[in-house]
């Protein structure tokens, strides 16, 4: 069976997670806290070295990590991944833009506000990327114009790489008030079938 | 023709323009000085709402950005991008990889020793961003003992992505001796037929 190394607050690994539920494929999932070092540790290391969650275990033993790889591997085949040619190239550029732009800004400031708190040295910096985040979320609402999805108007997974850290955008202090396109597409993710919120383990 | 927004000492951009070069697909080049604020004209945003290069322009007149997407769609039916699920996906991973926990350390270190020097309030990030970017050099060389590629043994554009900011990581004041693994594949990439230096416009 697929085993999932997790951390139920994280939206890297909820992608993985909400995923394998939309495609109501079976899994195991092992609960990693990383705020113990428990993603540092040489056995872990061995899994994924540099030592983040999601990592998957799929059944011929392989460990697979960075969480929009694990997403292709599981949609190809699905309707959640494109096989034309352009437009699986264009759910690749949302998420690579995700994990550049808009993850480390979005994400980054919700784990130091929930968390870790601000330390006054890191001031300038989360301004930095407070200011970033709503770049990302502008980008966002911009390219969602006349659009009900990010890619060819089909649901994809470069929907959900996306939605991972929106939708939790406000636990970082992000207020998604001026973005009612944002929040229109929140809602249609939301509407899929078999979705299951991010609290779910 | 494929047309590349480009910016010559940039390693994103180059990933793309070696590519082309190794596929031996023309292209014509358009230089766009990122250091005047050329990518955040609203002319540029239009092709790539985040502002950066490389964006490809193809011939239906779509702009595609993110320099891992735009090389994953050039080389799709290419020996560069298997076809098999987990080795398609491996390379994924190393791409994501790369653009999370490579670039962001060591092409910044490398653009501000380069361009900006280090503002003194910069200097704490600056020494963390040095850490990770050793850090990365670290995870490539325990990856490649005893494999000749970064999927598969055999070339990849996980490769192309890889090599794009690790083979001038000196001159962001990294050392490449501790990691004899890492030179010898770095040597293995020059190799490649109809391979063209970053230096080549």
């Amino acid at each position: 069976m697929l085993r999932l190394y997790d951390y139920l607050a994280s939206g890297n690994g909820y992608k993985v997670r909400l995923l394998l539920r939309l495609l109501d494929l079976p899994f195991e999932r092992v609960e990693v806290d990383i705020l113990r070092g428990e993603s540092r540790t040489p056995e872990f290391l061995a899994k994924n070295p540099e030592g983040r969650i999601p990592v998957l275990r799929l059944d011929d033993g392989t460990y697979l990590f960075e969480s929009n790889a694990i997403v292709s591997y599981l949609a190809e085949g699905t309707p959640y991944l494109p096989t034309e040619r352009l437009a699986r190239a264009q759910v690749l550029q949302w998420m690579f833009w995700e994990q550049y732009s808009h993850e480390p800004n979005i994400a980054t400031v919700r784990h130091w506000v929930q968390h870790l708190g601000v330390p006054e040295e890191k001031r300038a910096l989360f301004e930095q990327k407070r200011t970033l985040g709503v770049r990302a979320l502008n980008v966002m609402e911009g390219h969602l114009e006349g659009r009900a999805f990010f890619v060819g108007d089909r649901f994809s997974v470069a929907d959900i790489a996306l939605y991972a850290y929106t939708h939790v955008a406000p636990e970082g202090g992000f207020d998604l008030g001026p973005y009612p396109r944002v929040r229109a597409w929140l809602d249609r993710v939301r509407d899929r079938p078999r979705f299951t919120p991010i609290t779910q383990p």
